[in-house]
């Protein structure tokens, strides 16, 4: 299996991994998001993956995933996980990945990738943080209209994405040698029961360790922080199934989404598969 | 999105379509299969499909799919599924298909697509009838071993398929047309409700017109008889999802998987994402 195609299989995988609390799963649909639309998601995006494969620019296969995607899907459903994967799938080589390669990676992005990223907020509805100070017309939310800006300033895409480091978990594994990914790898793989099991048990175990930035940004930090308690409880105490997915349905209820976890989960779901991980 | 993709697209939309009785679905794995290996089997099969896409036969790029899908899924999940797409694929011109050209592609088959299907069972352990009369040299089973055989007697994969449409739906679609096919995408079209329960509702309607030939060949025609009895009362009384559900636990209980039928759903479900059909 080429990178492309085990970084999609990651996202169909994240998807069904049951229960992942909040988010939608092989069990769960939420108010907003079908899971159908995130198997169509993760299919648009093949062809950008493919191009990164095949040498394409991060950026420029980013942009083509994430359009990809929502031209399938009919609304966004993987912009994080693929600004994850992008990188992934560039930075593996001979189906072996490791910090220093993804650091090669995301170091050598150019001014053309943050370009590339701000234009595929054109495509996407992504919820994200109000730009830090100094930062207006830098706002990702200004899509393609900020591209004159990112030129002026000379940014690279991880230029732009370290400014997000500190309020964006998927910024940060991006300026931090993706330890978060690693790490969900590594539980994937020396944990047992089936892959289905095992992945849900990862997401559980980050969204125990850190507030998930997406519900930070939707709904504050108290909100982000209360749901990270109430994981880091049932984690801890190795809750039942039944408890877990009594969580999950009280955060659909309430439509809180930990979006972010699921990108890493998705990010880790890669290296898992890459590392031999069978499903 | 290409023709590949959505094939891709289109295996895994239907194996998570729900209640399909006796076979994987969202809510539940057989006692031998898993949600997770279909998910793998079907981007196993993605590179073959591309090569179908691409120009290549549809024995070459059958026989490869069927083998990207085992090595990835660790089983067989799709080689009568497949068998009904390669030629889909190759019959889809310009977003379009038809009754029309998918008999000019299935007789446009050659010696060596047959062939290449005698050799796809060295890879795939498939469940097979016994042989017609006079057909022990062609045995399927027999895999790449028939293949002097099958060039001998100038057979083409049209030819092979042929002389199993009395007992096997999938050749019967390879020889009438289709029509399960295109009957499957016109229920889904036409239905309302989300993809994934007009999928079902389309799985039940195909196994209540004909008895599913896997069964038969597994279980014998009584057991097929009664299983196609059950989903016709399910069908024609439009029984509750709960009754449906109850069928779907007794057949995986009993481990009696109506495949052949899940391999037209497949096939409808990508003639439906042709004609607009949305996730």
């Amino acid at each position: 299996m080429t990178p492309s195609d085990r970084a999609v299989l990651a996202l169909h995988l994240e998807v069904s991994a049951t229960p992942t609390p909040g988010n939608v799963d092989r069990n769960r649909d939420t108010a907003s998001l079908r899971f159908s639309q995130f198997q169509a998601g993760a299919m648009g995006a093949r062809k950008g993956l493919d191009a990164i494969e095949a040498g394409a620019s991060i950026g420029e296969g980013f942009e083509r995933a994430v359009t990809g995607a929502v031209t399938e899907a009919g609304t966004n459903t993987h912009f994080g996980a693929l600004l994850l994967l992008a990188p992934l799938v560039a930075a593996t080589t001979e189906d072996e990945i490791s910090e220093t390669t993804i650091n090669r990676v995301t170091t050598a992005t150019s001014v053309d990738d943050a370009v590339a990223f701000y234009r595929a907020f054109d495509a996407a509805p992504v919820a994200v943080p109000e730009p830090p100070q100094g930062w207006d017309a830098l706002d990702v939310r200004r899509g393609s209209d900020a591209v004159p800006a990112v030129r002026e300033r000379d940014l690279t895409l991880r230029d732009v994405l370290a400014k997000s480091a500190s309020r964006d978990l998927n910024a940060n594994e991006w300026t931090s040698g993706f330890p978060r990914t690693f790490r969900t790898a590594d539980r994937i793989a020396q944990d047992s029961g089936s892959l289905e099991q095992r992945a849900a048990r990862a997401h559980l175990a980050q969204l125990a360790a850190e507030p998930d930035t997406l519900i930070q940004t939707r709904h504050g930090e108290d909100v982000a922080a209360a749901v990270r308690e109430r994981a880091a409880a049932l984690h801890e105490s190795e809750a039942s199934v039944d408890a877990i997915s009594a969580f999950a349905e009280d955060l659909v209820e309430r439509e809180i989404n930990p979006g972010t976890t699921a990108d890493i989960l998705a990010a880790g779901l890669y290296v898992a598969l890459l590392r031999g991980v069978k499903p």
